[in-house]
């Protein structure tokens, strides 16, 4: 998706250690302008695909999932990184190795909102690993659900997620995937098919 | 907000330690099409008023922020709860006490992203006893930026946060207090004006 190639050129940072920085527009602050355009090319390339809900995990997924959610006439359900007090017990557990923290989670889906009838769309801001991804597939398995397809904004294509989840026949539709990225010179190079 | 407290009534679940479980519709499951009337409830009420930025905090403030930057164009910034490795180090920081997770946390902003031409519009899930959205306000304090006024979704007019707010002249929209709730009946009367 060009727009969002565009906007990771021109604003997103590569810093040490494979961290891209794109705090500007996706993760810290929000350009719910360019969500709508990133849910409406979602739509257009799941058309026709039954969606009836949309997983996403807190916190950075939540927004573009819920813009996102309009183009499908879907509800969302953001799976929780910790257990709270407002948490009923009943819930679908599974633990997701986290680049970005570098620590081990849980993360919970409450029973009541995912059902067998569903048919999900996995949406995140990242695929790096694909553990986030996978824990979330786990979550869908157990509750007998089925899975759509996974849309992604950004996808590090030199990480074994994309590859992982296509090899297993899942539909990963990531609408900037990055081959190669340079701390040093800053330089970042987009797949092209 | 007649569609609010008809949502809480049919959906809310009153739990014992003052807990309203609004999880089918609001902070797990969320629904998307009433986010949008609640942000054209805000974009009325707050019509006219200079709001270019809407600041919120994760997790459950953020898909509602989104949606309802859609009716005031703006773009959202939502406040952190723990520093990450892809935050940079020049941030603002406060800290809330969480009356949900009876602890405090930090929460922390990037300079980058608020400044003092902004015009904000806080918006969060609950208002209970005030300490998130006034750890927001000391942040918007510290960035030089304008505080416009404060969207809520449900506020417990019982708690002391919403006439904290107020009698400090902070313009605060709940579009349902709670006025009383009975976790043993499950009774919920809300405010009338």
């Amino acid at each position: 998706m060009k727009l969002l190639e565009d906007r990771i050129i021109s604003e997103g940072r590569v810093k040490p250690g494979d961290v891209l920085k794109v705090d500007s527009f996706i993760n810290h602050r929000m350009d719910i302008q360019l969500f709508n355009e990133m849910g409406r090319e979602w739509k257009r390339i799941f058309d026709g695909v039954p969606i009836n809900k949309i997983l996403t995990i807190e916190a950075s997924g939540i927004g573009i999932a819920a813009i996102a959610a309009q183009y499908f006439n879907a509800s969302v359900v953001f799976a929780k990184k910790t257990r709270t007090i407002n948490l009923d017990g009943e819930l679908y557990v599974s633990s997701v190795e986290s680049f970005t923290h570098q620590c081990t989670y849980s993360v919970v889906v409450s029973k009541k909102f995912i059902v067998p009838s569903d048919n999900i769309l996995i949406i995140d801001d990242f695929l790096a690993n694909g553990s986030a991804v996978t824990a979330l597939m786990d979550i869908i398995g157990q509750a007998g659900a089925s899975l759509a397809g996974v849309g992604i904004a950004i996808e590090k294509g030199y990480m074994p997620g994309g590859r992982l989840l296509r090899d297993m026949g899942i539909r990963v539709e990531s609408l900037a995937i990055i081959d190669s990225m340079d701390p040093v010179s800053g330089n970042i190079t987009f797949r092209r098919n």
